[in-house]
């Protein structure tokens, strides 16, 4: 009899990229865990932080919704629900229910992460989502021209010249990991860090103490998706070496087993279009001889993304295809 | 083969007594119908129908609570928040996660009857919780004094004299009830009125066009739960004859068949104290030949209910037990 065990993958994001690679890999045979930064300080995460004395929850939320099975009619109701933001109503106006599901549940149980876990077997997720921390610290970033900006949201969407580039990124205070998460890299086969902006989705985790030990020690592969197009405010003309050059400051130098490169072609009017909307170009693949494999393959979401109030959808116009993606990682896992 | 067919219920009312009674009723196997007033506008319901231009929820909601299957984890997670009252945060503050919920639906739905119905599944209720109307009017009354107050908050937490009668209840434009009220109506073995407050949770759904005529109709017995205490602002000063001509003056003469009243001996210090904080005293028993049958019986929840937060317990310190009244019911269903 062969019972052969499923391979545990690990995702490393928070955002849009992560929604992608997850809503791809539930497809298949896979033990999933999520990990997903908690620096979030936009939006009702603001009201969940200042207000209610929470950990933001919008990362989690789109986790929770990206690894849900839609086989059952009351967990696909859930599904929609979770997803829905309130466009009425003093106070409420801008709030989505799932944020809210999880502030009630947390009051409910004493402990937001009990409360986390309880809305994965309410939802009846497919894997785990695991806060990188369980601690609510601040995002801080100092740019090469010495100045300093706190708080995530004003590091993604900058209000100063967004060329300028990040010089430092750290959490104050700084936090700890979630031993859960810790474990779940521990015992993995594969590590995926990205989709996901490089700085604010991505290097966020890895700022959190004991991640990066735990990424060096591990024996599970550890994948890097590289970013299709620059991101203003982060990652501004950058090459893809560059892309590479900065994660390996915070998470050492030859821990990357394998890179995922789009080679697929981004239609040129989208292109265009996302270039004056976002200040954005496609990344260009100037990798040659490097310290991990390449795995260049056309990973792109061939369909124009519009731009809608879910946010989900909210910040790519040109986005990674999930299926595409997930087929890509499936083959290093060797399922 | 006796492949008897269960006994329909219908419970007429809305808030803590309809709460109680349902509680009481789903232990036993009767196909429960709950027809519930809409006319409530205080608290979260105001932003609800204000703010949000929905029926209010709050009655429907506490339904939901006393009909919930306690079975499955899942379920008891969501009774819990269903329950759950925000206690913190601008404009979240004192709304309920229940109503929210409701709120949420009703829009992904596009009809805030499906999202009841649809509540009703993934909460896994036993019964139906059918609002006596689907469309939003006010609840208004004219006193003896010839004042008029508009907005039933304002007549059940009076800002006038409350010892003033209530000469003539209406609603505000006049609604038309809900087929399927109307239908659980005719195809009821037993329809209970009450227990709750005379005017605001009870007379408040007779008013309802079409609701007359079917308990008129309808072959199901009627019986009506005799309050328990007189209510300042509503019934100061009433004895049980003075709640029946009231009822009747709304129902019609002779459309009674039961009525219950408690012959259980309120605790005097429990009285004393309900007596200063609520202006009431305890329903004097004057009943004598009458044309319907009087059930007396020990109906009373012996244990004195603390004021909470939750809004099912806030308003009466003395109130009927579950269990007891749901037997005296299951009596005259005969199962």
């Amino acid at each position: 009899m062969n019972m052969s065990k499923k391979k545990n993958i690990v995702v490393i994001g928070g955002g849009t990229g992560t929604f992608t690679v997850l809503s791809g890999l539930k497809k298949y045979p896979l033990d999933i865990s999520a990990i997903v930064s908690m620096a979030d300080s936009g939006g009702s995460n603001k009201v969940i932080r200042d207000e209610l004395g929470l950990l933001p929850t919008s990362d989690i939320r789109q986790c929770f919704v990206a690894l849900a099975k839609e086989s059952n009619q009351t967990e696909q109701l859930l599904r929609d629900l979770f997803m829905y933001r309130f466009d009425k109503g003093n106070g409420l106006k801008g709030m989505t229910f799932g944020n809210l599901f999880l502030v009630a549940l947390s009051d409910i149980l004493g402990s937001q992460n009990e409360a986390i876990e309880k809305t994965s077997q309410v939802l009846k997720i497919k894997g785990r989502v695991l806060p990188v921390t369980l601690s609510n610290s601040n995002l801080a970033a100092v740019y090469e021209d010495g100045s300093k900006v706190v708080g995530e949201h004003f590091i993604d969407e900058p209000e100063h010249d967004g060329k300028v580039k990040i010089e430092k990124l750290f959490l104050e205070p700084i936090s700890k990991a979630n031993p859960k998460a810790i474990s779940a890299i521990m015992e993995a086969d594969i590590i995926v860090i990205g989709p996901g902006d490089l700085y604010t989705s991505l290097i966020v985790n890895l700022l959190v103490k004991g991640i990066v030990p735990a990424l060096q020690k591990t024996k599970g592969k550890i994948v890097y998706v590289m970013n299709l197009m620059t991101k203003y405010g982060q990652t501004a003309g950058f090459t893809a070496k560059d892309h590479i050059s900065d994660l390996e400051k915070y998470l050492g130098k030859n821990q990357l087993d394998y890179v995922l490169v789009n080679s697929g072609k981004i239609p040129g009017k989208i292109a265009t279009k996302y270039g004056k909307e976002e200040n954005s170009i496609a990344v260009e693949d100037d990798l040659g001889e490097e310290s991990f494999k390449i795995v260049r393959g056309d990973f792109l979401n061939k369909k124009e993304v519009k731009k809608s109030s879910a946010d989900s959808l909210k910040r790519s116009l040109i986005r990674h295809d999930s299926d595409k993606l997930a087929k890509a990682i499936k083959k290093l896992v060797k399922i």
